[in-house]
């Protein structure tokens, strides 16, 4: 089994005043997108790629067909936070990610978020890219 | 059992060409927010309390403790978007919501929202007051 | 001249828990998008073409070239957010709307947008097509 | 007069999928909310406090009460948005702000913004707390 099965990548997102509501805290509503955020800063760092160049520089589109969250602690601009991002599993033809959000050692949100790979002009499914899929197959937490 | 039981309750909301991305389709980072948009007029409808209002006139919030969504079909300005709110569930200090978004006819996400009950000031949990219950309970799918 | 000229077009928005920051008002890098989201309903109730459409069934871009806002009193969610649109000029290629929001008979805002008529596949500037043109040419202020 | 006179201060952003409309581009709507974004982390640069920490921390509000921008050529997510911050104006209880955005050298946007002090917890205007006063004073480019 590779080493590198199951490693977590870290994003931290300072999360600002616009973020939050009149609660003080980061509105529900806005946290799946930082959650998406952090996924996408993954996708940068293992593939040299942003969802702007993978879908118009290589024409291939990961949209999310399932998102599950659990938030456990209010987020606030007080403590950064800190984005940890596994690749659960990856399909022929999807990708799971865990996101774990926490903020000065606090578990603040437990997220699950399943995308399919699929052709992005036609949004047909489709297998990922070689240069893609290596990039990234040895990170899989599950076989 | 009351009749009004599972009753479900319609928003319609207009996508936007901000809400879209790239790929020509609603953000799924910003379907949440539409989701939690149509669970805020459902309060509003059944209780005549928006979140600000039932937050600052009552001290009543209800954050949400899960979400999870299945992303079916695209959502796109072409048509509104018909937002089906039912009331799962009613607990004693917790809500749950189903939100199925609809466009023409075609579902294009299934969600469940949990929510539950706090005093705002110092968000720990209490039961909802008992006019908010008794304009709520008979609306309950699951017993 | 025409009777029409400059004739307001109102949208109202109902401004939401979403869209406000822990000042409990709503967060003024949110007030732009619902200044230009009443733009979009004028363009639809004028010409039958949201942003979208216009874009895509039209090959028409109206990408904005310059905003100015003077905020002048707080928008929450207590009241409905009433925005006048009036056109104030329609150049040969450009075109200048004054959007102003008001909450319960307060003037919360006022706004200056300028945008540019383009090809958009090729974001070129270019005249506007006859039947836009004929839609809404005798409802500038200005001649 | 003080060296550090019209100091510029540099944010960098980076503009994501999320950011961007079917344009391809970031959503004229979003950008002023970017602009925001560099200035708060001016303040939190100079003074060690964002809008939550001297809202909450030190009973201080900076509401905006003017903006006006320029749109030179598109956002996107190809390179990062480098926004030059300065200090145009500090007045007794005004503070105007100069925010230009570039991208790979070449100019996006170009605004102004206007803010004024007010005691957060009732919203009228104050003059800033020494502190505060002290730690911007000499960045102004207008006496």
């Amino acid at each position: 089994l590779p080493q590198s099965r199951g490693k977590p990548f870290f994003h931290r997102i300072q999360v600002r005043w616009a973020d939050c509501d009149p609660a003080r805290i980061a509105y529900t509503g806005h946290i799946p997108a930082l959650a998406l955020q952090a996924i996408e800063a993954w996708w940068e760092h293992h593939t040299g790629l942003d969802w702007f160049r993978i879908n118009f520089d290589r024409d291939v589109g990961t949209p999310f067909v399932h998102m599950k969250l659990d938030f456990r602690s209010p987020v606030t601009p007080r403590h950064a936070l800190e984005c940890e991002v596994v690749l659960k599993r990856l399909g022929s033809r999807s990708v799971t990610h865990i996101v774990n959000g926490r903020q000065n050692g606090v578990l603040c949100f437990e997220g699950e978020f399943v995308a399919v790979f699929v052709d992005a002009p036609t949004m047909k499914p489709r297998a990922p890219p070689a240069d893609i899929l290596a990039a990234i197959r040895d990170l899989a937490l599950e076989a």
